[in-house]
């Protein structure tokens, strides 16, 4: 099988997620080369998992004439140039969410990614879930008939650093913005109008960081079905991922992974282990299968399962919730879009 | 132990359901009389049940001195007028859900019973359920620490007549008010907000009739917690009553209640039962205890578990959605209360 | 619909549980009149019940012409002669397990109930409990294939006083009976050999009554199959009845049942409720359903589901389990029947 | 950290399993050749994999003086000579059970093991499974207090072929060899005597080759408890491994690893994924836990977790469960060992 020979912008946590998966679970790509403009942390990635070539300008990897698509894993307010940059060299793109906080730069890059023809994916990993991929499988087969209920619940094991919240946009751009795309990706259908409650009731810092970490978000989709997600910056319990879509022939709920399936029954009640704590364990599995359509993709010219418009409606969903919850009344997408 | 002597007026659906509580499973309950418009309905459950005195005038059921208190189980629109009747001759009162759709009417009822010093309580039967017994205990206990979010699944296995809908006063009133109730009841707090998304997505008949029948209701509390509930007219797999709620030390989750405990692995798939598919069937232990509870209260002077207030309280919150759903907006419950 | 007036002998524990359900649940069933040797127990019962007629002497009940059917619910070693005298006089019999510790005063009996052409059935309630009850009819029904494997379990929350033990029979014939009975109705097929490892695990004064506590009970069936039965007088979660059959087309398996379906996620794992604690709980539907079946086929002339055979076999297979412990070898079941 | 440097000897089914594991998931493991006879097989492995050195006879790769240590995945009639000759030569032993069908051949290796003073590692890959580890710890801090009875289920989804089976020893040899470790292993307890009813329900070919293909095996250990193992050549719903162990404090179980834990709620039931079909999908956790113990055991000179001796004992009760069967006896393993 011909190999995707990959470059990738940043080494921090999603960086490493990205290269590891890369060089252990993806045969179809090869990790040519990595830029992180803190080189010291690159050139210790890149010595773990013996990559050749490191550097500490992004652009390095994007010249490499060898380099056939490029992953920006760097911080979002640079995806937005990064991807402008990779696509007027040719090279095809693989980017972290969100792609940028303003629809206007978003569209920008997009316009960018069209000009040159290459390819782009958004890094939705959550849709490569083997749970959530059976959902969607099975809805996109009818068996629940016309979608009109979904629920989504999604909920951390521990809120980020408040000095992280200002940089990442806020949970909605940050966190929720998974569940929007899950949303459209799970019932196949567009959102139109958004109502949002929140609160800050796990950290009073995420309060005064302008941001909050306890949110319920009505949606309403173009066919009909209404739609709400509940988030927590802080379940005790583990990493919470579950989805319920409820139709007029059945109901589909995806529940959590567990590190084992052992019970125990005690004289006090019977027992069992807590879901998985972290998204790595959680996503691993789907952050492989995403990087491997994502060679497949390109490798065979194949269409992308998450396109550019999915990052960009993605970002106006969270707008538009955010501005619901400002203003404390439903808002349509087209006010933001 | 002595018994409470108890009148019943209405032999519907729900009358029996009560008369057969009260005859078959209730110790402390002895029911002397009952009453019904249909005279014909009244003399086959009377012989049915082997009660001796039937009548089609309710008021020949409050008049016998014998009857300590009285259920009313009689069309909604009779409900505040039999509540003050029998408040006025000094019966106690278990009246069926919702006492009236006015929250004047209602307030003039509750006068009538306060000024009596006789005991009401309204038949939300659901507090009574195992399932949810145990998370409203487990939440009093303080296991989840701050409520923080709560969610309830409230669909039924098929809609009612169309016919039915009009005197119903419609889903909110009829269906979703015993989901405020338990709304307030899980909690432990009280409503302070309302917004409805809803559609006609199971039948357009119900729509001719000026009903929904799928709805979507996000509710704040005064605890700060905010809440879902989610209805269907037409679950295909059953009867489908769920509650979860999550706080800052953990979650609870009541599950439905299925009929066995069988699975079949077979070649095809993992296959059980399906949930309980009636009202009755899941609700047969509540509604006993519910009775054997009421019958308690007056036998030994205790106070209720389910107030006058109550009833009002969850008709409030009905208009609410109503108006919500209404006007596109958040209500408030100042502005209808 | 007519109703099957009844007597029971015997107001201990099983008897009460039959004139509970008698009383409350089954409409079929009128209760006529009930004798214990211990008169002052049974005029207690008969109060409590609204029972008319009480004795001391079982005949007085079996002499009583309005009397249809009899239920035996007397100590064990009074159930073969009362059987031969409700036979000799014409009653149809309800009696509970086991029909006597020997095989030769069994079919004594049986002789005398087939002579009399009255209707026999023996208490093996479990084959009505809802799980079992969907296992046996699937199987039936072929959805397994053929059988290949049998497994139940069968655990008690609590020993019985080492005093109960002696004329128990021991807990082969006590307790294990009911699984040997569950073996053949599930299955369809007659047990051929039965090997037995057995200790004293829990209590070593059930070991100086001369009982075990705790079995493995490997059994051979005529149709191939092969099972086995492990029993536990204590397991400390509660009251543990579980069966699994596989074959060649599939799986089938029957959980406990639980008093409720809450799951708590707190910080240090999931935890649910024990299961259901006493057999009066897990068994209450079984027990209705049973006494209902008995009247049915009395009034409506149909064959029982129990016969007085199913009483003979399981008892021989308790015989040659405690054979087998005692020889430490397999035994097949033509060494003792 | 310093990496075992391994030579694997036999590129079949198992052979693939543990190369792709130390090349992917096993960053302690440097594979540096490989052999096989079948020189074509083991080219391909090697180009697959980028393993230089790759040779038809195992002896080359016992002569690399880089190697410290052999992983032995040819045929079972070969593993005790080669565990002599790589004894012999100093390296560091992992060899595919069983080490051989007679006693004697093991206790030859072994003593060639204790005398080069090397270490061993049997392949019991299920200890390293995530379910049976947690049960195994929990076991051991004493959470179900004294083990009293222990069930381990293992099915195969599909039979071999039968000429498969002649060279692999039969079913208790080659399939129920797992359970018999899993026993010891969980109970921390030796077997003292085995009881087996077995037979042909699945293919008459395999009876043909002379084995069973259905059974069920009784086993008492050296604490008192009583174990049973139950075991088919094919379950049509998948790969079923379960152990559920039970003593005077409580219970544990393990139940199946499924691919998704989805449930669909349709009209005609609840439905759910099977469980993993295939061992590999079961047990890649465990095999890449198994790799790691082993280079880890070697580079830091630690106890391993499975020892030889491990091997000789399962192979002792394989040969007593035969000889149980054959005999329709209960075998003590004295008889055998």
């Amino acid at each position: 099988m011909k190999k995707l020979k990959l470059g990738v912008i940043g080494t921090g946590r999603i960086g490493k997620v990205h290269i590891a998966t890369m060089v252990q679970s993806v045969p179809q790509a090869e990790l040519v080369a990595i830029a992180d403009t803190n080189l010291v942390s690159a050139k210790e990635v890149a010595k773990n998992f013996g990559i050749n070539k490191v550097f500490s300008n992004y652009k390095d990897v994007f010249n490499l004439p060898e380099v056939d698509a490029v992953a920006i894993c760097s911080p979002t307010d640079t995806h937005a140039q990064y991807i402008i940059d990779a696509a007027n060299v040719g090279k095809h793109i693989f980017c972290e969410k969100p792609i940028a906080l303003s629809l206007d730069v978003i569209k920008g890059s997009l316009k960018a990614v069209e000009k040159a023809g290459v390819k782009l994916m958004i890094g939705f990993n959550r849709r490569f879930d083997p749970n959530f991929l059976k959902i969607k499988q099975l809805v996109a087969e009818g068996k629940i008939g016309d979608p009109h209920i979904l629920k989504i619940t999604s909920r951390d094991p521990t809120p980020p650093h408040p000095g992280y919240i200002e940089a990442s946009g806020g949970m909605f751009m940050d966190m929720t913005i998974h569940d929007f795309d899950m949303a459209r990706y799970i019932t196949g259908s567009e959102v139109t109008e958004v109502f949002t409650k929140a609160a800050v009731l796990v950290d009073p810092e995420i309060g005064k960081a302008g941001d909050v970490d306890t949110a319920v978000i009505l949606l309403t989709f173009t066919n009909g079905a209404i739609g709400v997600i509940d988030n927590s910056r802080k379940a005790v319990y583990g990493y919470d991922q579950r989805v319920e879509i409820f139709g007029s022939k059945g109901m589909l709920c995806a529940d959590n992974n567990f590190p084992d399936n052992h019970f125990y029954f005690a004289s006090d009640g019977v027992h069992r282990s807590l879901p998985l704590n972290f998204f790595m364990d959680r996503y691993i599995e789907a952050f492989t299968t995403e990087m491997k359509m994502f060679c497949n993709a390109v490798i065979k010219d194949l269409p992308l399962s998450e396109s550019g418009n999915d990052g960009l409606v993605a970002v106006a969903v969270a707008l538009a919730a955010k501005k619901s919850l400002l203003e404390n009344r439903p808002v349509k997408l087209t006010e933001v879009l």
